[in-house]
């Protein structure tokens, strides 16, 4: 049994940084172990076009200076809205935004802006296609209507829609949370890909209801099944290209998780790579991490690898109850790999 | 339209008042409206034998004339483990107890010491058949590899099996939740029936989950699938006998449910018989009220019809957003209808 185990530098291609204070207080969490993130734009004040770009990037780059972090490197993104015009995208992409988020609207945190008929983002999709900026899609479906635990399923229809429309567009279908979108993305051409979070990998919605009520297990999408988990975990040591890393890490104060109307996220930040170790061991499938976390991510994104290196130590530490006022994922519960 | 409403006085066959503290403040919310309640078992220290029963029912009394209602009657319960012994049935029923409860084991609160093999209490069962008393079962399977959703709809291969070997046995499957157990009790013998909560005719699991997290929705069994929501609502309204009101409203303080690990319950007790008169016009059919809470359900348990009547009144009035430290259901939400 190794006690060391050196991989490639990951990148978390899925991640909530938010802005001001807890920026500064979450970013070092995934700086000490991702190289690169893709930051998600749904901040308080959205991340809407170049302008907004460039003064996030220069937030985080000087938290990651004052962390210690210089190296660390956000892959920036801008939300896709209805009214995002072609020359909002160009320009976005001069400014260094390689990917645009598209929200389904009122289904997740801060998406009360996102998009509701998706042939309004055609026009931005057609100018992401021509210039080779990603397309991220929540994918769950915006009808109100729709059962929770279907919207997912509801979304595949129109993910189908637009991977034929767009074939030369590279989508990405965040944090797949059922059997049935892994089989979709997995039956869609190369140019469809998905990111699997760490959270999902441990939780079914049992984790959330089954028992007394979780408040730091919900997120969005809500975790689902026991075979929908299975599929997941089947998916990301699968070595399939299609499936790599986005952490969601999502952190919320404590207060808005335990209240009478809770955020939804869930804080992997700390825990990410060394719980994923241990899963991945656990599943006799050490090896595969390398590609999930530090090879299929970036070769979809057209981005080189990493060439730095991080080392993980089987040692046992206890997962701290609360970082500032954050509760994380597996809080005072152990873990046996640990970042060197 | 008429601006009263006077029914006999109803009956609430499903409740949680707690001990001490808790029932001295949530008993006049239900003593007000209902002249009787089935009292649940599941106190912190059980209610499992004659004695307990009987000091139960002294501070049950106690605080209803203290609050001055000295006619609400408590029909008492208790609970049915796989220890509790034929003697123990004849003993408490002869100190008043009606009924017996049985709780799959973990699957709600305070249900630690529930059943996990039903074979282990047909004694108990047999004893209840030939005395005449009750059999109550919170119908979840208690595996805990069942899924959350799926918990309700495996029980029913347990229901049909007593119900087939005790067929002189009153069965009643508490606060049904899905279409499912609706056919199921229609389709099983006279001996079978059901209660029907108020916040199961107006929550899905959209309500709890869908959203934000509405900590104030959780409850056991969780809220299910709008079509589920609406067998109840044909099941409540259809005027079959089998089907009668047992609002299992269960008071847990803010604290407990606005938290990292919260209970499951809902405080419907203040609001119980005007939201259902809410809902049952909006269903043009407000006169079947009438035997779904105060006749069937006295008429299964073979209790005289109550012979007193109630008055509801049309006025609006907003529903308080606490009860001493208790959240009740509907909260800061204007109902049509009040008690007179």
């Amino acid at each position: 049994m190794k006690n060391r185990f050196k991989m490639p530098a990951p990148d978390d291609l899925h991640l909530h940084l938010r802005d001001g204070d807890v920026l500064r207080a979450v970013l070092p969490y995934t700086a000490q172990q991702f190289r690169r993130a893709l930051i998600m734009p749904n901040t308080t004040s959205p991340i809407l076009n170049e302008r907004d770009v460039m003064n996030y990037r220069d937030q985080i780059a000087l938290a990651a200076y004052g962390s210690g972090h210089p190296e660390f490197e956000p892959l920036m993104s801008i939300q896709i809205t209805e009214h995002t015009t072609p020359e909002t995208i160009r320009w976005a992409l001069v400014a260094g935004a390689v990917a645009g988020k598209v929200y389904p609207r009122g289904m997740t945190t801060n998406s009360e802006n996102g998009v509701l008929d998706y042939r309004a983002i055609y026009p931005a999709l057609t100018a992401m296609e021509e210039c080779g900026m990603l397309a991220l899609f929540h994918g769950e479906s915006p009808n109100p209507k729709v059962f929770c635990l279907d919207r997912e399923a509801k979304f595949l229809k129109i993910l189908k829609r637009i991977a034929t429309k767009f074939p030369r567009l590279k989508i990405v279908m965040e944090h797949v949370t059922t059997a049935k979108a892994v089989e979709c993305v997995e039956a869609l051409p190369a140019n469809v890909a998905a990111t699997i979070t760490v959270h999902h990998l441990f939780l079914t919605l049992d984790d959330v209801i089954g028992g007394k009520l979780q408040p730091h297990h919900f997120c969005k999408p809500v975790a689902k099944k026991p075979a929908d988990r299975i599929a997941l975990l089947i998916a990301a040591t699968s070595g399939n290209p299609k499936f790599f890393l986005g952490t969601d890490s999502a952190p919320h104060p404590r207060s808005a998780k335990e209240c009478a109307s809770g955020c939804a996220g869930t804080f992997t930040a700390p825990v990410a790579v060394p719980l994923l170790a241990q899963l991945f061991e656990q599943q006799r499938v050490l090896g595969k991490l390398k590609n999930f976390c530090s090879g299929f991510g970036a070769d979809f994104y057209n981005l080189p690898r990493n060439t730095g290196t991080i080392t993980l130590i089987r040692e046992d530490w206890t997962v701290p109850l609360i970082y500032g006022d954050v509760v994380p994922f597996w809080a005072g519960k152990t873990i046996s790999w640990r970042m060197e």
